[in-house]
Order: structure tokens, then C-alpha cells, then sequence
């Protein structure tokens, strides 16, 4: 391998050929990847859940994960949430020529550390390089297959009474990023929130149809999520400001950067709505796994505005949370 | 719609809605696609071909075909050599700020049409938006799953005797696009052959044992792909020059840009190997499909000289066909 990717390693030819078997396969090999074939042959299940996300984040290394631990954490997540189990990941590389060969490496590591953390497999994949300036060093795409565990998780089961709660603190990701993107500013110990919800999860599929839906609010951040699970319904979200879980760190990130913690992205953080009489054991089944520790109820769904996120504040106040309408965090997944 | 994608298309907030409501779903919607969730919900099998690619192909439309149109077949066809009856694609989107929405929609207008041709849905999808200069227009992973038709399709099925047959002229689409890119020179009649492989698949899967092995022969080729069925085992892929089918714009153009017709990118061909006995039942099958109407036998598989592709021309030489060494060809898919 060269020390930087030139054009060569996307020809099809030889070059795409030693980045395949002296990188991607060490790092990443399994019976159905080595095979090199141009797909994989999988066994299946009676119903599938099916996702995609490309990553684009700027900077591709950021405190607490790279392109490729999001990349695997972004697909599994949707999986997850939509009441998959993660099984198979397709890895689609788009590589800027002059792309350091190093950082290549790190990217692959990261990707087939946190695919092991989550149980799932890649399976197959595509390697492009285009031209310097045509890019920003590395975007990934992965599609993800899940074998459907949890039918019916949708806005449309929730009812008025149910709890929303959420995994842990919100915006981590968001403001990290920014953050690093920000050299100049101190990064303090902010890190991204990025892992893979597939124990948390897992946790909450034992709920039955007490649990209505599930999301992992990225872009948008949480606020956006929950325009989402209400818009153009008759249902209301109702937050209580002081029990959203929120840290020291985040808030004085998003003070510098003029953010609002509810509109930066969690990429490590489940959003949950449950039945009320479900509320106790969910927040306990959250708080059973390491990555739901910070788990908190955060609101109620009441029918006072119909489709709108009303956020009460501690002094008895309240104000509507919209959706995101303009690009508030730019390239943050 | 505003008349150009800007970042606020990638917020993930109104504008990606609006995106997603005014031009994806009224072009592209479905059952699945419709639901707008993270990850699409689908009838299963019991075994599964899954399959990326990432296109990022430049000038993004080309005659002959775009990068939608593409998108669609490239994923499609590595579904059906595979062995799979193709189903269901995704489709992520990294669109340049700027990118003209007229174009984007002619191009999702591209991936309808031939999705539909293909008979595969677009079950769940992604954009992303990356500054001006971080991107060239638009580049589009698509991931298709489909379901298991004819297993142990595979090079190591390959015998001494097999048959080598292509399903039309060599370098249609690698050549258009090299032409396209190429303003100043004269484009004539030459177009791409970009078209999904369904038909003549699923005709080639009634031929049971006797057919070894199937490819498209895109990056790198008609012979990079032959040199993959056979290196690194005791066999010999022997063509006969003259009864390659390559068009004669195929030819002029490659003459004028330098380029060997056998290394040139087809998309929408198909490389069968045969067993000897089955040689005139798989031509006859191939052209009873339109897109295999100019299918020919051009080799044999042989031990005459291991894991090496052997080219004899009409005069009675002979000169090895090396896999693609540099990148002949950048951004050709």
C-alpha cells in the first residue's frame, strides 16, 4: 500500500485489489466478505428490516469516534429502532485521492471494532476514489439488514397518557463535533455519545405493544424527532425542561456555539414511547444496560396541542419546539 | 423547491421533508418507502444476496444513461450474477450545494423508471449535503437485496472444456462516458449499454449445473474479470480476438482516446461461463432476451497456460491480457 490513496485504488484493477486483501479483509473478513464476489449470500428470515445512511461528518476524526464508528453505529440504529435485530452491513468507501493510508486503516479498525460490539457483519462492499477536490477525504456509506424481532413500533401506536423517554443526555454528538470543528475553542471533555443501541434496545422489545415506538434522535436532534412522532396528528408531546438529561458540558459547548442542546444530534441516545402503565419497568430495563444509564422520563403525550412539542419550564413557563428548518449543524453524521 | 440544493436540504429538518415529500416519494414512492421510517419492513427469504455500490460517475449524465439509471443497474446486476432475483434497493444521496433540483429530479426520475424496469422497489433511502467543492454534483449509493434463485454459482465451478460467452459488445458504456467527458470530441453514435440484467439472468439460471459462473463486467472490464475467474488455479481462459463483439464506435473512439475495448466498463452485459454441453442452449437463451440479442461464444476454458487470460488473434499469435494495472478509466461508474 502507498502511503496516501491515488485514483489507482479505485480502477478495479490491482491496486483496488491490495487495498481489499492487505487492508479491508484483515480487518474486516468473514466467511461471506472473503468471498469477494459481488454479493453476499446470506442466510435470510420470513421479514427483514432494511436501512441506509451515507456519513459525511467533518471532521472525520472527531472526541470520542471517527466516520467509521458512526457509519456502523447510523445503519444499526436505524435498525434497531425500526425493531430489527443487526445482522449484515454493506460498506460503500468513497475515497478523496491523497487520503492518508493510515487513516484509512483507523477508520476500518474503528469500523470492525464497534461491528463486533454490535453483533453485526460486513458483508460486502465498494471502494470509489475520486479526484482531489472532488471530496472531503472519506464518505461512507452502509446499508444494514435486520431480522424483524418487534413488528408495529410506529408514531401511529402512540396514545395520549404514554411516557417519552430517553436513553441518556442529549446533543453529546452534535456539540462535539462542532466543537472539534472549532480548533480554536476549548474541547474540555466533551466526547461524541456514539455507540450501537442494540442491548438497549433488545432491552425494550420485552415490553410488548407497551412499547409504541423508538427512534435514536439524530439530525434534528430530539426536539425534531418528536415534531415528527406528532405532526399532523391530534397528539401533543409535553417535555418538562428540568428533567431532560443535559450535561455541564453540552451546555456551556452550546452556549459558546449559540446551539440548542434539543436540536444537536445523539448518535448513541434512544428516544422511547411508552404505554403509562409501562413507564416504571421501561425506565429500569434503560437503566439495566450500561449505554441507558442516564435514562430519564422526559415528558408525556397529552392531546392539548394537537400536533406540536410544547416544552414546560421549571418556572412555569412554555414554549413550541419545531421542527429544525434551516442547517443548524451542517455534515454532523 | 428552491432551483439548487443548499446545505438546509442535509438538516434533516423542513427542507429535508420537503425533498423528501416533493420530489422523492411522488417519483420513487411505495408501501415501504412511504412509511418514512429509518429502516424499511419487508417480506423476507430464506437466503439472501445483498449488494453496494457507490456511482460516482462523471459527467453525471452521459448518453445513454445517468448516474441514476446507473445506480439502479449496477446494484441490480451484482444481485443477479450473484444468483439472486433482485427486490429491494436503498438509496443514499451525497449531493454538492448547488446541485441544480431540475437535474435531481430528472435523475430520480431515471432511478423510477428503471427500478420499475428492473422490477425492484426503493424501499429506503438517505440524503446527505456536502458544502460547495466537498462534492461533484451527486454521487448515490444504492445496496439491493434480493432473493437466492441458483446457488454455488462461483469462478471454482469452473472446468477445462467450459464455454466463455458474452451477451454483447464489449465497452459501450466506458467508452460513451470517456467520450462525454471529452467535449471537443465528436460523440457520434456511441452510447452507453447500461441496463439491468434480470431478463438474461433469470433465462441462464434454467440451464441448472451447466452454468458455472456469471459477471458484469464493469471497472476494469471484459478481461479483468476473466483474469478474476481464473487466477491463482490451473486454468486458462482462451479467447479468440475475432469473435469478441466490440461495435465500430466502440473501436474509432477508443482508438482516439487510447484506450483497449477489452478494459473498457460494460454495464449492461453479462460474462457467462458454460459447461460444453450446454455452449448453443445458453447463446440461444441469451438472445432470446433483447438485451442478450448479441450474445457470442468468444473463448474457451483451457490448462494451457495457469491463471492466465490467453487472447489468440485472427493471424494466428497470441498475447496475454493482464488484470487493469493503473486507474485506466477514473469515475467510469
Amino acid at each position: 500500500m502507498d502511503s496516501v490513496i491515488t485514483l489507482d485504488y479505485g480502477s478495479g484493477g490491482k491496486k483496488t485489489s491490495a487495498l481489499i486483501e492487505e487492508m479491508i479483509l484483515p480487518l474486516l473478513g468473514n466467511q461471506a466478505l472473503d468471498e469477494l464476489t459481488d454479493g453476499a449470500i446470506l442466510p435470510g428470515a420470513e421479514k427483514l428490516v432494511f436501512s441506509t445512511d451515507s456519513f459525511v461528518v467533518s471532521p472525520c476524526f472527531f472526541p470520542g469516534g471517527d466516520v467509521g464508528k458512526l457509519s456502523v453505529c447510523g445503519t444499526v440504529n436505524d435498525v434497531c429502532v425500526s425493531g430489527g435485530e443487526p445482522r449484515y452491513l454493506s460498506l460503500g468507501l468513497i475515497l478523496e485521492e491523497g487520503f492518508p493510508t493510515g487513516d484509512l486503516e483507523r477508520i476500518l479498525q474503528s469500523i470492525g471494532n464497534t461491528a463486533r460490539q454490535a453483533g453485526v457483519q460486513i458483508v460486502t462492499g465498494d471502494t470509489k476514489v475520486v479526484e482531489r477536490g472532488r471530496g472531503d477525504g472519506i464518505y461512507i456509506n452502509t446499508s444494514g439488514i435486520g431480522f424483524l424481532r418487534r413488528p408495529g413500533l410506529s408514531p401511529r401506536s402512540i396514545r395520549p397518557g404514554d411516557s417519552v423517554l430517553l436513553s441518556g443526555t442529549a446533543g453529546e454528538h452534535g456539540a462535539a463535533v462542532m466543537l472539534a470543528r472549532n480548533a480554536n475553542l476549548v474541547q474540555g471533555e466533551l466526547v461524541s455519545d456514539c455507540a450501537p443501541l442494540t442491548g438497549l434496545s433488545r432491552a425494550l422489545y420485552t415490553l410488548g405493544d407497551a412499547l409504541r415506538v423508538m427512534r435514536d434522535p439524530t439530525r434534528g436532534g430530539v426536539a425534531t424527532t418528536l415534531c415528527e412522532f406528532v405532526e399532523n396528528t391530534p397528539l401533543t408531546v409535553e417535555l418538562q425542561e428540568e428533567a431532560i438529561p443535559v450535561s455541564r458540558a453540552v451546555l456551556s459547548a452550546c452556549d459558546i456555539l449559540g446551539l440548542d442542546p434539543l436540536y444537536c444530534a445523539c448518535e448513541g441516545r434512544l428516544l422511547a414511547v411508552v404505554a403509562p402503565e409501562a413507564e416504571r419497568e421501561a425506565l429500569s430495563l434503560m437503566r439495566s444496560v450500561p449505554e441507558g444509564e442516564g435514562a430519564a422520563v422526559i415528558g408525556r403525550i397529552t392531546d392539548a396541542r394537537p400536533g406540536r412539542v410544547v416544552i414546560r419550564t421549571a418556572v412555569g413557563g412554555s414554549r413550541i419546539a419545531a421542527k429544525l428548518t434551516g442547517a443548524q449543524l451542517p455534515r454532523i453524521c
